[in-house]
């Protein structure tokens, strides 16, 4: 591409509504611009990132096995009716009606769609397993729309939907694709990481999303510095420590602790290490409607958190988490929140791995202003139920018993779901099995979020000159930089040159041939776009047979012999 | 591709709700499914089509100099106001509110989002000409959708937009538009017209739409059998009759025709031909408001048609055409309209050039059950002005003076056009000329309905088996039917040998191997589908050493030695 023939539309100034690095940047680099709340217009910088990643993604599914189709961006509401969403669905969901009064929507997500295709398309397993998957545009009417392209209103979106007659099928081609997501990804040039999620209300056996590391990213991922065990924080598991219990080595002791009711200030005031002590939680246990529901306590170490998610999944105890209003403690347990403790607890006490490990530790003594020290289990307090109750934190095992934990930020780009029947069976979409019976399909859902990862690229990789793209996706390989083109024959021809060789190669190139630009701003704007080479040919150069070139990333510019020079570029560059 | 992986989802029954071809090949080769009215999911066998046109139209607006963005499908109301197109577009634009109460439209065309783009980026008349296209979604709430994806509310359109700061380089993009457009339907490989179309309402100097010929089009086009003269029936200039006008031969007399008004019944009466009488039409002339408008007499001959579009242009003829009514004929020209004629006709008359061309004609005696016979201009009758009023016929000559018209019906695919500074002035989108000068940029729009294309595509060429694709946009360019290939491993072997040969020379390649189909029902598919070549390989061919060749135009199938297969099917395929 010649940049006389291009519009570069990069700006200087840091455009004030945008808040995250990527929108910023994407702005400078003129990649999109705004158009309304949440709509983006993609400019040829953006758009041509936007395409490579779409056709990295689509050979992905291709060789996944999956079937392209397309469906409409406008829905009938009929389909959501069937499945129940258009109730369900909040405002997110943007309802129309057409001239003639009838109700659609902007499509956010085609579950409905390819099931109602689906249904009449497939009517044996002989015809399964089957996998389609789309790039389309999507509409979600967010709240409150941000960060550029990361959390627009309308986006565009690779979604994937997979069809089976049985359990096991449904887990084969969910693992071919978390596979083909993986090599997406990574061709991408991405650091990313599988995660563990949860499965949410939809229930279903598996799910995974892809995360891409970022300090900006929304979403707290844990994961083992030695597998590739990642994990959600709030689904990580908090496995035992090693070893058995210590042994108690003291008495347990009554101790005064007037107006100590934190954690920190009871460890401050005994000089004592929270991560020897432990806090103890009310929170309400299940019972059947109409009853008053019993009072449960959770014990955790002091330097440990509650993990929500996990304690409301325990038996016994109410859903979503409640905890116990202070009235009820003080009636049933006569003493205030700072003050609660295992010791003589009299309703059921759930204990966390890591609390149920310690020995000689330090809890309240279920009477204001005093503690006890040297409290240890079964011996001064029963130890009936262990589980896991809390957050991981960095420096904990991993689960899968290789290396320890790390927590880092993650954005997410990817999600897979086991679905199993929730649309099936409420849009009654069945097949004859062997036995010439009807059993509703099982079905899996795959989405990425295309437009989603040009901007988590930029959060992964930029500095204060602009982005630094992976190559792959990179909106052109090399920039060609002549000084004063217009006043020297030798640097056009040299330049237009290795344009034309280098294209013949296949290469993505862009000629900054544009007369009387000046050498600064050219190599500024290549920076900000974020092009990984470059190279610089000048009179002065081409006197002592030389060229610059600079990678994006290097610290400093090098010159080549201009005899070497097209095979160093072709050597650097990443084809 | 093998079929044992994919979708091939035919129908051997006509959907009955499909009433043009194509709509009905589209469905039962399983190209397309209906969600709701005007709505259709692309199954891969239509998108691999759908796809192919688009990459050609990418390819060649690139070619062209076109820069590749992407607007969103979802258009704020108040660039549509600023435009003015928010009230004067009727009920097809969709308009939404989203959850805030904001308005937006989805957008059928993108004028509006383009120019509020370009007049925030471009600034100086250096960055001019330039010219954007975009691959993209579009919604229009067509009121009866129909005809599938010929007519359908949401469809895929390239549409392009060029910037210029003056009308001498708003033609030179044209005219490259113009070459670009004819390329893009030379390579898909369709019988195609550039026809000259009307500005309407926008003005402009100059718009062409391309039509695609079929006999079930929407639109008379006529065009020259010599040259590439082509244009809308209503739009073609009906030329002069060569030569002189004869010189009269006989006396000009009165005859009586009691109760024949119509022409057919008057020359029926006197036995003569209506290529030599004219007819008399009474319309309105301009008039200043509150005047009442004076009346005009329209004369041609009497087998040619009025041709509204072109009267209402006539200086004097109001605009639109307006008959005369009854009772002013009767009052002002004593006579009723089946006896009208121009002889002693006291208003302003207007002649069609082929009624000026005539000698010794039948017209009416303005005298009701009378006719005169004879009648000459210039002798009998004032002949002052003389205009092209008509619609051309088949046999005209060519206004472009080579050759004859022909008339036959086409699909418009696509549509160029000269805007001038319609959208520039209402949204102020101004550049700084040369001499620092602000002045408004000059627009020209291009469009393509890439998925209608598809559909022009099988209109124009299908038989009764199926469709005929023209073998650049064909979903597959070849099919390899193996017979029983579950029973003979050397029908496999040869097979997929052939499959992963032509693969590896990129060719598209269905291979037939789903085990136990029947060999009649995989050629019907075939056929269906349209695939332009197949190879049926099978144990007894294989025992004599040949396998058997079908074009899908061919009238018989051909042996081939199987040494020779691979080389001829290269042959064969068009790559």
């Amino acid at each position: 591409m010649r940049a006389s023939r291009y519009l570069i539309a990069t700006q200087k100034e840091t455009p004030s509504d945008a808040v995250v690095i990527s929108h910023q940047l994407m702005l400078r680099a003129g990649m999109i611009r705004r158009l309304a709340s949440g709509l983006y217009t993609w400019l040829p910088t953006g758009l041509r990132v936007l395409r490579k990643v779409e056709r990295i993604v689509r050979e992905e599914m291709e060789r996944a096995g999956a079937l392209e189709v397309l469906m409409p961006v406008v829905q009938p509401a009929e389909l959501w009716e069937e499945s129940g969403r258009w109730q369900q669905y909040g405002p997110e969901l943007l309802r129309i009606r057409d001239r003639h009064g009838n109700a659609f929507c902007l499509g956010p997500t085609h579950e409905e769609v390819i099931t109602d295709l689906i249904r009449n398309e497939v009517n044996s397993y002989k015809q399964l397993p089957a996998n389609f998957f789309q790039i389309q545009t999507k509409f979600r009417d967010e709240i409150r729309p941000r960060f550029g392209v990361m959390r627009a209103r309308e986006f565009t979106m690779k979604d994937a939907y997979s069809f089976h007659d049985s359990a096991d099928s449904l887990q084969e081609t969910y693992d071919v694709m978390y596979n083909a997501y993986c090599r997406i990804f990574e061709r991408i040039g991405l650091d990313y990481r599988p995660v563990l999620a949860d499965t949410g209300a939809i229930g279903g056996s598996s799910s995974h999303e892809f995360h891409v590391l970022a300090q900006s990213g929304e979403d707290d991922i844990a994961f083992s510095t030695d597998s590739r065990y990642a994990a959600n924080v709030e689904l990580a598991e908090a496995v035992a420590p090693g070893g058995a219990r210590p042994e108690p080595s003291c008495e347990m002791q009554e101790v005064y602790t007037p107006g100590q009711k934190s954690i920190p200030a009871v460890n401050d005031f005994l000089k004592a290490d929270p991560a020897h002590s432990v806090k103890t939680l009310i929170v309400l246990g299940e019972c059947t409607q109409g009853e008053t529901p019993p009072l449960l306590a959770l014990v955790l170490r002091g330097d440990h958190d509650l993990n929500t998610l996990k304690a409301e999944k325990l038996a016994g105890v109410a859903s979503p988490l409640q905890f116990a209003p202070e009235s009820r403690i003080a009636e049933e347990l006569h003493c205030t929140i700072g003050s609660l403790g295992p010791v003589g607890m009299e309703i059921e006490t759930i204990v966390d791995r890591s609390a149920a490990h310690l020995a000689d530790f330090i809890c309240g003594a279920n009477r204001d202003d005093y503690h006890y020290t040297g409290v240890n289990w079964n011996r001064d307090v029963k130890l009936d139920r262990i589980e896991d109750l809390r957050n991981i934190v960095t420096g904990d095992p991993s689960p899968d018993g290789r290396g320890t934990l790390e927590v880092r930020r993650g954005i997410e780009v990817g999600h897979i779901f086991q679905l199993g029947d929730k649309y099936s069976r409420a849009m009654n979409a069945t097949l004859l099995d062997e036995n010439g019976k009807e059993q509703l399909m099982s079905m899996g859902c795959y989405g990425i979020g295309v437009s989603r990862i040009v901007a988590a690229a930029i959060e992964q990789k930029h500095d204060s000159a602009g982005i630094l793209w992976p190559e792959a996706i990179a909106p052109f390989q090399l920039a060609i930089v002549p000084i004063n083109m217009h006043k020297s024959d030798r640097v056009r021809d040299k330049c237009e040159h290795l344009y034309e060789f280098l294209r013949s190669r296949g290469i993505d190139v862009l000629l900054m041939d544009e007369s009387k630009a000046r050498l600064g701003a050219m190599l500024a704007d290549i920076e900000l776009l974020g092009i990984p080479h470059r190279v610089v040919i000048g009179d002065r150069g081409l006197e002592k047979g030389v060229a610059e070139y600079k990678g994006r990333a290097d610290s400093e510019a090098q010159d080549f012999a201009l005899s070497q020079l097209e095979t160093v570029l072709l050597e650097k560059i990443d084809r």
